[in-house]
């Protein structure tokens, strides 16, 4: 069962090949990265997106740019990398992962020493491997973990994409139900449609057919109603961010399912990576809202739903208070409350 | 400024004109219906929507059946209407409106006597004037009646559209945000889009815009958040049907606004006419949920968004329970907890 989960990122042969996510439900494209042009543009047009996924493209990113180049010496190759590792992390500024990615394979060639162009090609090329291979695990323990806490839950509900498409393999929060799935115990999710992208019923609903796991589509204003007639046993999202004090900023919406969740006493649980953590900053509070496009809630699929100059108010994420939140389930283990202790040991 | 309150039935010298909601807010066109084709297909296509709309639409079809009729003979033209009227009724047989004013039209011209055809028409027009006008001045007092609760409130959200344009005129939630605008004090709408069918989006921003009121559009899964962050001082939304009980039926999604503004401690009105009453039905219990086509969830303007094949959960309404109402709001004055003795009293 496990074949069928998506990867979002393949790697064979020195060949590497992604899903164009912006194609989904209706075509399922692969497309193979050659040039570093390649990658930048997958990456700025979210052909491949989800924090994880795409630092995992910008490490390869980075093995394309090793291929490709016409340097003769390793002095003239690092240079390069280091140029073209900025080049990508330009191609969408606000992602973490994507810079901590590259970063982390730019300094690792600093203070190691090569002999040959060859030998850095082969460093790059087994080091993006790492990444990919190291978020396959951590979602996998995400899944491990989280499964403990679904064990007698039926029916969940998820708010846009968290899945496997989002990282290397199983997501963050979808996740637990693949891993429950592989072992033979089959979790019905309600996937809400997510406006505006509708990652919910683009991806999420799809991920889930492809992997077999039964996905009933909602719209995000049936969700309380979902809860109130469905047995939902739990809802479990992914994360943008988590604060020092448990807050998590996610996909808009998440904070009205939290809030729903509650007044139906269905626990809710956030499922993320250790690497999600900023406990740099206190509350969420601090995080400043990124605001988008009003042409993403008045056109849909390039059609005018909404008047011409109409006010709209279109933030990106929201922040969930701590208090709605049941759990916070890491590569780790799982956090609960209350939280700004337990996650300060969590990290210790 | 009430005469930029759109009113979506227009009748001046014997013709019916109504704006084609279906066009909206892209287009704004104005339909002369001429035959009672033109009336059916007008309410079977949604041109025409909105209950009491639909009613009066309905009795101006009866109108246009007695002036385009052939009939010799009282007797003939009253057959005649009496089977047209069916036909009209069939257009959508769940709108209670519609059958409830060509019955009425009905009744009365069978418990009067008309020596000529003439003074059927003349009946039939003036009694279809009368639904209109009686429509008009059932919404302006609950527009009065919904403004005392409104006096200290800047931010109202609203769900789906119980506006102007659903009525003979003012609508119904949104009356008192009219009422209230004509003498001067200015309420600012939060409109949620309302998936999967947008009326928010196409029909609620489009009129308030229209009328001079501001008006900020946001996606339903933003509803908590906004509730948060923007000084929401009232929910004012419209009803399908109140039990017995207080329970209301009403557009999908409403339920999950009334906790969001429970959890956030602000006050959630329904608006709605006596009409709307059916207090045979004990409780929200008691109502069968209508579950629509998949496709208004996975299609949006004919293009899919979910893949083939996918489950789709579509409810057409939800219900919500009394105990989230904080007032209920209708042309005979406010009603409060507890509901089920303070509803019977109210129709005393």
């Amino acid at each position: 069962m496990d074949n069928n989960i998506i990867t979002p990122i393949k790697f064979n042969n020195g060949i590497i090949t992604i899903l164009d996510q912006t194609k989904l439900p209706n075509e399922i494209v692969y497309v193979d990265l050659v040039t570093v042009e390649d990658v930048y543009d997958s990456i700025k047009e979210l052909k491949i997106r989800g924090a994880p996924a795409i630092g995992i493209a910008g490490a390869y990113g980075l093995f394309v740019v090793s291929r490709n180049s016409k340097a003769l010496t390793v002095k003239e190759l690092l240079n390069e990398l280091k140029i073209k590792g900025d080049y990508l992390i330009s191609s969408r500024p606000t992602a973490v992962n994507l810079e901590w990615a590259i970063k982390r394979i730019v300094h690792k060639l600093n203070i190691n020493i090569f002999s040959t162009t060859n030998e850095v090609l082969e460093f790059v090329s087994s080091e993006a491997q790492l990444i990919q291979k190291e978020d396959e695990q951590t979602c996998y323990k995400i899944g491990e973990f989280g499964s403990k806490l679904l064990e007698n839950v039926k029916n969940v509900l998820t708010h846009c994409n968290a899945g496997s498409i989002a990282t290397a393999k199983y997501g963050t929060a979808l996740s637990p139900i693949y891993y429950l799935n592989d072992r033979g115990k089959n979790i019905h999710v309600y996937a809400d449609e997510t406006r505006p992208l509708l990652q919910g019923a683009r991806l999420t609903a799809w991920e889930l057919m492809k992997a077999g796991i039964e996905v009933t589509l909602i719209t995000d204003s049936m969700a309380g109603f979902v809860m109130a007639k469905k047995n939902i046993g739990a809802v479990i999202v992914g994360a943008d961010r988590i604060t020092a004090n448990g807050d998590v900023a996610n996909k808009i919406g998440t904070y009205s399912v939290a809030i729903l969740a509650k007044e139906h006493k269905i626990p809710f649980y956030v499922a993320a990576p250790l690497s999600t953590f900023d406990v740099s900053i206190d509350s969420g509070d601090d995080i400043p809202i990124e605001e988008r496009a009003k042409e993403e809630v008045t056109f849909i699929g390039g059609r005018q739903y909404a008047p011409d100059d109409v006010d709209v108010y279109n933030p990106a994420f929201d922040v969930t208070p701590n208090e709605y939140i049941t759990a916070i389930i890491t590569e780790k283990g799982i956090i609960t409350p209350s939280y700004r202790a337990n996650i300060k040991k969590h990290f210790e």
